[in-house]
């Protein structure tokens, strides 16, 4: 049974190795060190040469309000077993670190942070699973429907997804992501209210069922709608729905703003472009056409190939649940920790996978713009104590094949990271989804079009200063020595 | 800007056609009419031979608490433009219908009703994109999670998906629906909490980082935890983290419970067979190898066919996700809707497609059982007023391919719905998610082993009574006749 708690928190939505893991810090004296942590994703969703991030302003808000509950406290105790010294600590734990993330509709790329996390190693690591929850879902959805809006281009295209999405959480945040993302409205009315995005839609296959005939609900719908989008494929589209949209329309004149019709089944490329001879046959040459069925970016591609007539793209399943490729690997990893006498120390993951082994050190990422023609070069990870843009000329070259690199001159470097959660407190001020938005689409001139192409896009890069990538050699040989010394091999 | 507001409800959870629709209905006194809407999937997902219905316990709530809040009509009126009169009249509308459904854990097909929503047209218009939004992922994630405990058979399965959950109610909810499905756990602390589902962890990568060696992090791990699972694979496998592991565990003797090892990268097959082989060789051969790593029911089958030695799998992306197929695409049909004097007439929509043309009218779904084996025989859809536990001998053909049929005799029919929802008030006590287990796990035994194949199984048979059969076809024949006299042509 879901039972239902006044106080319910989401400080237990978490793992619960990682409340283990805070035990054993905490009985250890661990637990106030110093810990840095680096949210980062290894490889671009959907074979995409650029990622979008979205994901912060929930973050905030999970991170204000972090608190175990009394419930939660009582589950963890009375259910679990955790003894009661642990429980009394667990009361008093609050988020007092700071964090470093991107904005909302920021560009992002394989291994470098996204946010960064730099608490008491008990704070960081009882936030990591809400933190990876929230924006391995949203910045997939943002870069999906960019994805979606770049083939599109010109018309308008509505994120219709809620029916299908992976639960209420996914409907809503996802609506807000695609849109961030460059969608321009939803069907989410809740979505809507919550975030100030436009909402659309018009009528179902139900309300022509209800009436038994085209003609008379599209009557009914015209009765109190100004503004009318007649759905016109229950029955028949163009031996039925299309000319009965027509007629209607035809009769009620300056009534109703006949905007639109809509096509939910077929061909659509056909069905389209017949729809669009006898809409224009009409003399409703304005009217647009709206269409919406199991499409995504592969379908609108091949749909516009064939000279679809289309205005407006409804997008449901494929873009709520990112199809394709419906998860995001983004990971957290343990960059740095404070050591007995207050020094960071860095620290490593070390994989079989050359591309799995992590980047240690507390480091910071600068976007390497060209101040000629205002494009990027890259992305550039830097130890903290660097500068890069006091030099003249960079070095940049590939993290795993070395050979590849190049020279860059008369560059800025933009630290791409901003101080958003200063001891706790939140210090930045969410923009409006409008602005994410707008943010995005500028960031998206950074890019080449080579690097926006939907299919085998060229690859961005994400590169190492020479002191960074020493480092991580250094620290990889250290773990190296220490198995060598524990197995004497 | 994400607005909270107090008075925040899920009844704005819906398209806004859904309100476009509701005021066209209202505006011509048709909101009233009993409408009969069935929600149903066309295809089982992921090939899979059957599925398990999961969702009403959430959707029994979501139609409790079913009102428009002050903040949504404010928002409708002001932001959208919805006028007084109908804003008042949506303050009243609360869902005073009624609702058959199956229960969760039931064994459900394609074609056939999950849920019947019987009620006026407003409220059942109003409702059906939550109901779809909760049902389409529970159901999906609680097949998924039967489907890989199909092929692990007798070792544990663990839920661990949050980080890569779509948005967090999919973590919780998904959890839910997996430990339905038949997984033993979940390590989403929140989702034990709310629903009692038992959780499971130990700890993470970071915590050996944070120790910078397994020796000293085990040690800290053990020095809380009487249970100890480690997790060896930070730096190497097989020179470090199992030899450590062993290593630590007998320095502690018992004054811990060595419970197994965790491997989380790497060669499961290769890694988990040299693990055995350790521990075997230090004693400890109880100690339980626990596996994870991008897991899922063709992954584990392969693991097996190569003889890893596997003890528990924990499930994360491919699982929560539905990787394979991450939505099921179920829809809400109105088939009947109540005319002006009262009576019911059935209402049909046409698709160019003959899977696609729904079944009109009022029906009932029946499970037909051999008495003799126990085992289901399919589905029988008849109309409301047939009684198919009356005949002696039932002829079963399939809804399109009509000549494939068969003559049941000496059959139980037990029809699948039960009411939940009578006038609005909710007649159903929900089990506990161990009972919604057990009755998943109990329902499989009606199953032929040859609907329960993973790749390519027997397609269970889900039939139409011959009145049902002719009642669809008169349907077709009228509306045809309309467009007919419509086109003249």
């Amino acid at each position: 049974m879901d039972k239902h708690y006044a106080d319910d928190s989401l400080a237990l939505h978490t793992d619960l190795y990682q409340i283990n893991m805070s035990e054993a810090y905490w009985a250890d004296g661990m637990h106030e060190r110093k810990a840095i942590f680096e949210l980062f994703f290894r490889k671009l969703p959907f074979g995409n040469g650029y990622a979008l991030f979205a994901g912060l302003e929930r973050i905030l808000d999970y991170l204000r309000n972090f608190k175990f509950t009394d419930s939660d406290l009582a589950y963890l105790q009375e259910e679990l077993g955790y003894k009661q010294d642990f429980i009394d600590y667990l009361r008093t734990v609050r988020f007092t670190g700071d964090v470093y993330s991107v904005a909302e509709g920021e560009l992002v790329f394989q291994n470098e942070a996204l946010i960064r996390v730099e608490a008491p190693l008990v704070e960081a690591q009882l936030i990591e699973t809400a933190l990876l929850n929230i924006v391995n879902y949203q910045t997939l959805i943002a870069t999906k429907a960019s994805r979606i809006k770049q083939i599109v281009k010109d018309e308008r295209v509505m994120e219709f997804g809620t029916r299908r999405a992976q639960e209420m959480d996914a409907a809503i945040w996802g609506s807000r992501a695609a849109y961030i993302g460059g969608l321009e409205a939803t069907s989410n009315a809740r979505a809507g209210k919550k975030f100030g995005i436009p909402v659309a839609g018009t009528h179902a296959h139900s309300m022509v069922q209800a009436y038994k005939n085209e003609y008379d609900a599209f009557h009914a719908y015209a009765k109190r709608h100004k503004n009318c989008v007649f759905l016109v494929d229950t029955y028949d589209t163009l031996k039925s729905g299309v000319p009965i949209a027509i007629q209607v329309a035809k009769e009620l004149g300056d009534k109703i703003n006949f905007q639109g019709i809509r096509l939910d089944s077929g061909d659509i490329a056909f069905l389209s472009k017949e729809a669009r001879k006898m809409l224009d046959a009409a003399g409703f040459k304005d009217v647009e056409i709206v269409v919406s069925n199991d499409l995504d970016e592969y379908t609108i591609l091949n749909l516009k190939a064939q000279g679809a007539r289309v205005d407006a793209w409804g997008i449901g399943t494929k873009l709520i649940t990112a199809y394709d490729q419906p998860a995001l690997g983004a990971v957290y990893k343990l960059v740095a920790i404070e050591n007995e006498k207050g020094e960071l120390e860095d620290t490593i993951k070390i994989s079989g996978n050359a591309e799995k082994v992590t980047t240690p050190g507390l480091k910071n990422v600068y976007r390497i713009i060209d101040k000629e023609n205002g494009k990027s070069e890259g992305d550039y990870i830097a130890m903290h104590d660097e500068d890069p843009a006091s030099q003249e000329r960079l070095k940049m070259f590939h993290p795993v094949h070395t050979f590849v690199s190049k020279f860059v001159t008369n560059f800025e470097a933009v630290n791409i990271h901003r101080k958003v959660v200063e001891q706790g407190q939140i210090i930045y001020k969410n923009p409006s989804v409008q602005e994410m938005q707008s943010y995005a689409i500028q960031n998206m001139e950074l890019l080449w079009e080579e690097y926006k192409r939907s299919l085998n896009p060229e690859e961005y890069p994400v590169d190492l200063s020479q002191k960074c990538w020493d480092n991580k050699m250094r620290n990889i040989q250290e773990v190296r020595d220490a198995i060598h010394e524990f197995t004497g091999e």
